[in-house]
């Protein structure tokens, strides 16, 4: 069976072409990157032109960027520094972040007694900055904002610019979870004011396990993970070099496709939208989807039945790959924690397709005809 | 050139039968394991059965093993959760553990306010177990103890056993760091009293950026890295797919070799230690080289002359791979806290020869005629 995979947003297939730059560092080039002689010299050397060329696409020093395992250990040791090296006592952050800045944030709230603050949202998703704003001005220790670029589940972007601009007036700690634009968007942080970013290369068709954080010159941090002397005594362990190595020529490519793959995929999403409105009755999108969203993500809540509440499962059958919301809450019965602290009155079964530039139209519209014949 | 690689305890050369099997992972099996759909499902059957095949192999219960990121992530993760959940108030250790070891006890001791000792060493660098047993006896908390099961320089082999059973008589919490045994020697976990092991898959011909902690079950911890439910919520973060099933996959071919390639690889250590008693005067064999030792690792102290002093550089030069200590300490100027700890006054230039089933007895004659040129 053919099978369709919209779920770009959880994760996405290994591009062939990052791959193939990725297969000397698992094969003949081997070496640790800590060692002296040749084989470790050629793999430091890999390691360290990933580094330049991350920092030249992101707009930041090579000193400022760290590989990690991922987004989520990048989010963990942001989270963890920023209360444990930089004093802050209280965490303002949104109910509709990923599991790995709530449940960061909640053990520290536990572990380090930090306060934590949740910023109110607007009625489309976006996080209300008048009352950020609020919460900042009230805010009587130091204080860390934790808030997502771009919400993963419902693809809400948040003006980075502009919430940095408030963080600044506070002196505020801004970690912003860049996890689903990092490859997708073009960011610039000399121009942002935000000490951490993180990404995930497997989200814009980079390898699994491996990430980056960013960590803003002007500050200085411990690490997370404490041992050797690697990323200059930030992240202990020996360097993941092919991973490194295929996070850097994933984010090159995606930088250079930029254009042509982010009109591609937009016409895709919208493509969709109007094929479900016509074909598909009482179905609305979530968030500000065709607003300030990303061009990757259309949440579509089908309303509430017998037939809806097996979507997914019956979508599988079919061959259609999307989700219920972030991978992590994929399983019906768990549900979206993003969806309910949104729309807590609204009885929707909501799904989630995100799509990347191998989708096609004849692909949307093949979905878009197996939804008709589930749902009705 | 041809190079010749002496430094199998820093790191391998990838198997390729171990990259065969992970190559469809990296391409068309590319899901995230958390999502429900079929390319997810597949993705979770490949890290299940790598769990299985772990397990099987270590003799421990699948819902012990937990995939991580390395080596250092599991110790990090261990020694956290021994002092954060087990309510370990006292670190028992010793001046020879990698730095993974070291340095998070050391952060556990100015951030935990833990005390922390150092056992006594054994003139042949092994680990004195009364005085182990003398610390733990006067311990009035709870202790936690981690050491290494087999040292990375020194090729020193700990009784895990008797060590376990001094563990179990006062309680105490008994970590091993396996980095250096876990595919190198069989390891009964349900025959030991130990609580945490960990290993990484590139220290056996497996991939790098992926780790494995053990947890005996009778403990229950919190994890290090928080965030998706992923590892039973033990382990945040989109599983490293292809990581996970390439360490099985290693492990499993390290078990059906062992027995030829622990024989093999021995003869090639001993065979090189006699060749350098002939041939190159002065030099000594650190550590318990021809007792309870690595067959990997041969550490060989030189005379400290004008020549020897740029040994590791003129070995490099000539296309041969040797370290003077762990990857981390490759550097001549940091030097290795290992031989200092163990021969504060001898002054000695140690180089650390370690050894796969892909180097030859050729390999060692040449390695020890560029050393007579070196040396002399």
């Amino acid at each position: 069976m053919q099978r369709i995979y919209f779920d770009n947003a959880a994760t996405t297939a290994l591009d062939p072409a990052v791959l193939e730059a990725m297969m000397p560092y698992l094969t003949e080039k081997f070496g640790n990157p800590s060692s002296i002689y040749s084989y470790g010299r050629e793999a430091r050397l890999a390691v360290e032109n990933a580094r330049k060329t991350v920092a030249r696409i992101l707009h930041a020093h090579p000193g400022e960027l760290f590989f990690t395992s991922g987004g989520t250990e990048s989010t963990n040791t942001a989270l963890t520094a920023a209360v444990r090296d930089l004093g802050c006592r209280h965490i303002v952050t949104s109910p509709l972040e990923h599991h790995a800045t709530l449940h960061t944030g909640e053990f520290l709230q536990q572990e380090a007694a930090v306060a934590r603050s949740f910023v109110k949202l607007l009625p489309d998703g976006h996080i209300d900055l008048d009352h950020l704003e609020e919460l900042l001005k009230n805010s009587r220790v130091r204080t860390l904002v934790t808030l997502m670029h771009a919400n993963n589940e419902i693809g809400n972007l948040l003006d980075i610019q502009k919430t940095g601009e408030i963080c600044r007036r506070y002196n505020a700690v801004f970690h912003c979870d860049t996890v689903q634009t990092v490859g997708h968007y073009p960011i610039d942080l000399k121009n942002l004011y935000v000490h951490f970013i993180n990404a995930a290369a497997h989200k814009f068709q980079g390898p699994k396990g491996v990430g980056l954080l960013y960590v803003n010159e002007n500050i200085k941090i411990k690490p997370l993970v404490h041992g050797g002397g690697q990323e200059r005594n930030m992240r202990a362990g020996t360097e993941n070099i092919y991973g490194i190595v295929g996070f850097a020529t994933a984010l090159e490519r995606a930088e250079a496709r930029h254009e042509a793959d982010s009109r591609y995929i937009l016409d895709l999403k919208m493509y969709m939208a109007a094929a479900l409105q016509k074909h598909i009755p009482g179905i609305r999108f979530n968030g500000d989807w065709n607003g300030r969203s990303l061009y990757t993500v259309l949440n579509v809540g089908f309303p509430k039945t017998e037939k809806t509440e097996m979507l997914l499962f019956n979508l599988d059958i079919a061959g259609i790959c999307a989700s219920g919301g972030s991978a992590c809450s994929s399983g019906a019965s768990t549900g979206s924690h993003v969806i309910s602290a949104l729309y807590p009155d609204t009885a929707q079964v909501p799904v989630r397709f995100s799509f990347s530039r191998h989708n096609t139209r004849e692909e949307v519209d093949a979905v878009v005809r197996t939804l008709g014949t589930l749902v009705d």
